[in-house]
């Protein structure tokens, strides 16, 4: 069932191009959060009451680079995964769900991480990002077991990259959920933190090499 | 006329890259629909004022499982159709038109759900998708009439299949818009089950194969 | 200059992605203008607020219509242009500003159909198609001198097609904005018509067929 | 490591169309920030209330033209990029922030133009176009060091141009910065100039050609 031709790419590239599309939009909407704050005839000032709007910029750059991770993670996936059945279909439009949560969630942190209720936003935010990481290990390990959705082009040393990777991922996420309980902003850096270092390449990361490459000759 | 090279697949990868990108959009949207709450002084605090919105939570889960049905039925039919004349951009744009306004739809029965408007909201709602579940059979039966628009490649085992799933089809929808005369709620949950119905893989479906692959020996 | 290899599509190609990623988003965006009327208690009852927002909805459909027409004549264009300059890029950049433009007019003569402002709102909205119609000539003309833009695959005989049908097409713009000036109504019916005229199938329209295909023995 | 096959573009192909997607969201999302004027019982009328708007259209279209420039920039570079690595993926992410950041300056400084608070606001507007061009110096940097980057497909003479436009690029809006401590429309003014003077052609720019043609023989 797994030496089939080289050429039956097509229907993940379907599925890939719309996640893209949710992705970029996602990644744009999120900006949109980002309020022109009303003149006032006796106010602050515009200095002011944009250095005021911290909260804003934080959720904001979180999110962005999360989104940034997500869309990374997204095509090394699909980078090993090549063939596609109905199941792939479902979880990935689960994990879609996810995605488009993610403005609501910022919105959400940002309004409230300076008041008393920090924590319930906090922990939402947090929590669409842990189901998030769940939904990628779930699609995931349906993927890859027995070798599922591979075919003969699938690099066998990055999809057992991916699943040490990911045996303990989501760990991540469940630290800055029980950060949330403590301090919304305890939480946001945590997540900052996390999405940077996920988003800086490190020696362990295989590079995102075109498929076909043999990726020892690099 | 239908003896023709393989190679003329170009024209509805227009049409289906555009309508993806529509679909792409529409999904993102919807989440736009989930306000955050705004802080009060004495209020109920947050996470009251987010249970509270339980109405638009439920409706939202509802589109996006809709929106991944259509996105899923819209591929396997154009899995089947490979040609493209004018009347079928003409079909497909009045599909793309009942898809935009799926986010309005959302929206007002969100907001109508636990008021006496309810069956109006639930109607129009409802009103959609049968619309748009009519414009798939239209555009299904112009395109499969003496297989028009199919070729070579068209696999006629899966255009049977659509065939027989669309002749009963609509029916789903029509209950859907009764029961909205009676209860929003329980249109809501219907159309929610018929969603997850037809997400849901099932031993009757045949797979998304890409082309050229042979489903007999999957 | 114009015996050319016939593998060059490239550059046009992502200029018709990057087209049809803007009319994507701009043909949803248009339902966003739908707003849902807020609930009041001793309101007419939600099928009357409804009802009261039609200007709203025949703005909506003009304007869905005359995004569909613009998607099938950029792409129509762009089967006949195969290669791609600087002046390309502004030209078509200058396009896609006015469509860009559409919600905001479409939002405008939707809220100002029934006041005296009406006719303001009718020519700003019309003269947007206007100058989208005009720029559309340009950058037909510029590409189609002396073939500038073709290339050995290029269809004369659609080439021919388009350029008869420019040559008179603007003038259906400038009697919108001429009836724009006595009333709002007439000048969107006049629109509507153009738009469902343009878009339903003729028989002097050759069909969009792919490239490579020979249209005679179709 | 440079004389490689000549089919591995597939990496920056998905860059190229994430990027392209952000770029026809932003582009569009720039015209919701035209508003229609509220209908006023004794106000000034709409041609008035419209032509008050100034500040807006203005705005608008400078930054349409930027994002043009960008586009057009973000491709030139990509045409002669054909490798990735994860570097290039963060870079071109850092690229995108400052992307999806235009809307909001945009408002920003059509909001405050006319107030005493302009200079903070087009100090913010011109800020982000300033690091924008920062990061595609970065970005040119890193990939044409060494040719890292480049493939044996890369147009060496393109890539020259580039170096050599980059090197002053950063400082035109160093001055747009700096006008935007004395006045705000002073600085849109320049940048409009700017933008109109890099979109359109001129002697210097080589043509944006499909790869693989020889640039000698046009």
């Amino acid at each position: 069932m797994n030496n089939r031709p080289a050429d039956e790419k097509k229907e993940t590239g379907r599925i890939e191009a719309f996640s893209d599309g949710v992705l970029a939009i996602v990644i744009t909407l999120l900006a949109l959060e980002l309020k022109v704050p009303t003149p006032e005839g006796n106010g602050p000032g515009l200095l002011q009451a944009l250095i005021h709007q911290w909260p804003v910029y934080l959720a904001f750059l979180v999110s962005f680079f999360f989104i940034l991770v997500i869309w990374i993670n997204h095509h090394r996936l699909f980078t090993a995964i090549r063939r596609s059945d109905n199941n792939l279909l479902l979880l990935n439009g689960l994990l879609l769900l996810t995605i488009t949560l993610i403005p609501f969630g910022t919105a959400l942190v940002a309004e409230y991480l300076q008041s008393a209720d920090q924590n319930v936003a906090a922990m939402v935010y947090s929590g669409i990002f842990f189901v998030n990481a769940l939904l990628f290990n779930a699609l995931w390990r349906y993927a890859s077991y027995k070798d599922r959705l591979f075919d003969a082009n699938t690099d066998l040393r990055l999809a057992a990259f991916i699943t040490r990777q990911y045996s303990f991922g989501p760990l991540f996420y469940v630290v800055a959920f029980v950060l949330a309980m403590f301090s919304a902003l305890l939480c946001l850096l945590w997540s900052l933190a996390l999405a940077i270092f996920f988003v800086i390449p490190n020696r362990t990361t295989p590079e995102l090499v075109p498929e076909g490459d043999n990726p020892e000759v690099l």
